[in-house]
């Protein structure tokens, strides 16, 4: 190519111009149909969708475009080879199904027909997630004409699955059992949040989570404090100390190893980070907080969104009505959860939390800990 | 006196011995009063038994008897000046109602029938606490006989209540009334525990308690740990920091000041408790425990009899059903008590706390704290 990445851009942006009304036709025709995977009497609905949208890409110029039976709903796939071997494979993943919606629900409009006010196209799954994936069918065209192409830069295939807003009880089975086919270098999830209107956004990175509960078993049964305690080693005394063990004095994970591995933001995503126009008086309202706290030399969205993180989800122990009562409780219990970043992995964590609970817990605390499968972060 | 100590107590030891028939045929006819508080209709046999007690008492030799009215059951106050004006003034507590007995609850014999097994006499209030009030009358006699006085070495007054075993709901305001007439050097309780069957107890001193209950408000609602978690401070972790902030590495209570004005054990007190034969594994046995864990330097018996504690008696927060639920919770609380011995001052504990509590918790959580009405040690 001769052009400049700028010309390339205003060249896509120009095409998609043109192109904006028929675009917006085809969508709407998209967005009448009303594919909620959670109404088993939308079924029909859910799979006219994934035909509709072969059929769309099959139009678009897709060299391979197949419906993927689930044992639930299907998936569409589709596939178009760069004329470049060497080329990136490039995964894209959306769904077709939506959430249920009635005007009751307190819609202006009927939500399966698409309304456009102020310049809006209003409609259930407008942006959730049928116009992210509906875009990529303008997206490469306009690629293709900007560039004079006849085939994608890169291998492209396209994952719209038909279930993620019933949760994608199918998903995992269907990506495994076709994991040849779906062999890729990079995905790239076309469902997640945008900044603001005016601000694009690039989700690069995804949290996982690894979780557990702890139980901490003291005396047999409750037993008086004034004859026992500070004598007797106290549960619930213990799970607080688990609980201020968890963090050092900068908030900074104190668990030997949980940092291991952590993919650590670069200097230019720190910066951009840095130039969004985050108000945080404004986050703090969506947080119903009334402060903000954790690892120092972060900020607050450098902290949610690119670091680790140990939570306290639960705790209890002991006495749990009115007014006191003078016992050394029989146990207690924590529920803890840890957001996990890219590098770390799930199993090495929970065995550094193992670890670093059996030299916190004295001897006379019988315990036991169980983890929750794991999300690994991406 | 040219008696040594020894042989006055061999001649007071002598004295009960030979009255002792006569001693236990009248204690088994207070036995036989079913003096029960707690049961409205055993009203009359409750004052039965004072004014039973009262009878024996003038008998004994008091020079003053009086049955107290409450607005629950009747007390006895008994006096008996020495005749050394000098003389310290000898305040002795103790109660004669009972709780509530019958064979059905597990007796093997009537609990108002006294009936001696093995040398012994059983029937409810024989230990709790007829049996020690009514010795104070043989305990006198043989003072007297031993000494050849005729009126005690100390003035001795006896204030026996009819209420303990319902929770002494009128004893306070009994004893705000009647305080000029109960003023006293010492008082002795004359209703504690004995060590075991061979070894007399004298118990010095009674620990206080203070109690608090403190709650800690985050987010104004649960909110997502995977939104806002790492980033606004979470009371349950505050909880737990405060937990861990009660003791330092010695399981001493960190609270600055919490050890001001403690009365320490003297070395003669302490060699005295060594000396005791205790068995710390049915010790643990009665704790229900599997270890112990106290404060540096001290035994056992030392830290629940002589020395101050804190101790966690609830805590709360979050999440508490099956499995995990990644939530930063909007509040937690935690139920503390402290144990105080003589020389520490409720008021100023509480104080103390509450100090300690404004250093700990951060910008961002609110708290708030509620203390119960303390126990004065003594």
């Amino acid at each position: 190519m001769s052009e400049t990445p700028d010309s390339a851009v205003h060249a896509v942006r120009a095409y998609i111009e043109r192109h904006r009304a028929a675009f917006l036709d085809d969508l709407a025709e998209w967005l009448r149909i009303p594919s909620v995977s959670a109404q088993p009497e939308r079924a029909g609905d859910v799979r006219r969708s994934a035909d509709w949208l072969a059929a769309k890409l099959t139009g678009t110029g897709f060299a391979t475009v197949e419906v993927w039976e689930t044992a639930g709903a299907p998936a569409v796939f589709a596939e178009w080879p760069s004329d470049d071997p060497d080329a990136p494979t490039v995964l894209v993943y959306g769904h077709h199904d939506v959430q249920p919606a009635a005007r009751e629900d307190g819609w202006h409009t009927d939500p399966f027909e698409p309304t456009v006010v102020d310049g809006r196209m209003y409609a259930r799954g407008a942006a959730d997630d049928k116009g992210q994936v509906f875009f990529h069918t303008l997206g490469v065209r306009a690629h293709l004409a900007a560039t004079g192409r006849t085939a994608p830069a890169v291998h492209l295939k396209l994952l719209v699955e038909g279930e993620e807003e019933s949760g994608s009880p199918h998903f995992r089975e269907l990506v495994e059992a076709r994991a040849g086919r779906l062999a890729a270098d990079a995905v790239i999830v076309s469902d997640t949040g945008m900044w603001s209107e005016t601000t694009p956004t690039v989700c690069t990175g995804m949290r996982g989570v690894a979780d557990c509960e702890i139980e901490l078993y003291g005396p047999d049964q409750d037993v008086h404090s004034g004859s026992f305690g500070g004598a007797v080693p106290n549960p619930a005394t213990v799970a607080g100390r688990i609980v201020a063990a968890l963090h050092d004095a900068d908030e900074r994970v104190a668990i030997p190893g949980f940092y291991d591995g952590v993919t650590e933001l670069t200097d230019t995503e720190r910066a951009l980070v840095a130039e969004l126009p985050f108000d945080e008086a404004a986050w703090l309202r969506t947080a119903k907080s009334h402060g903000t706290l954790g690892e120092a030399g972060f900020s607050t969205l450098e902290r949610v969104w690119a670091r680790p993180t140990a939570e306290v989800n639960g705790i209890g122990g002991g006495y749990q009505g009115p007014g006191g009562k003078t016992i050394v409780p029989a146990s207690a219990h924590l529920k803890l959860s840890f957001r996990l970043v890219a590098g770390q992995d799930p199993a090495k964590i929970e065995l550094a939390v193992r670890d670093w609970l059996a030299g916190l817990v004295p001897a006379g605390i019988r315990y036991g800990i169980v983890f929750g499968a794991p999300t690994r972060p991406c």
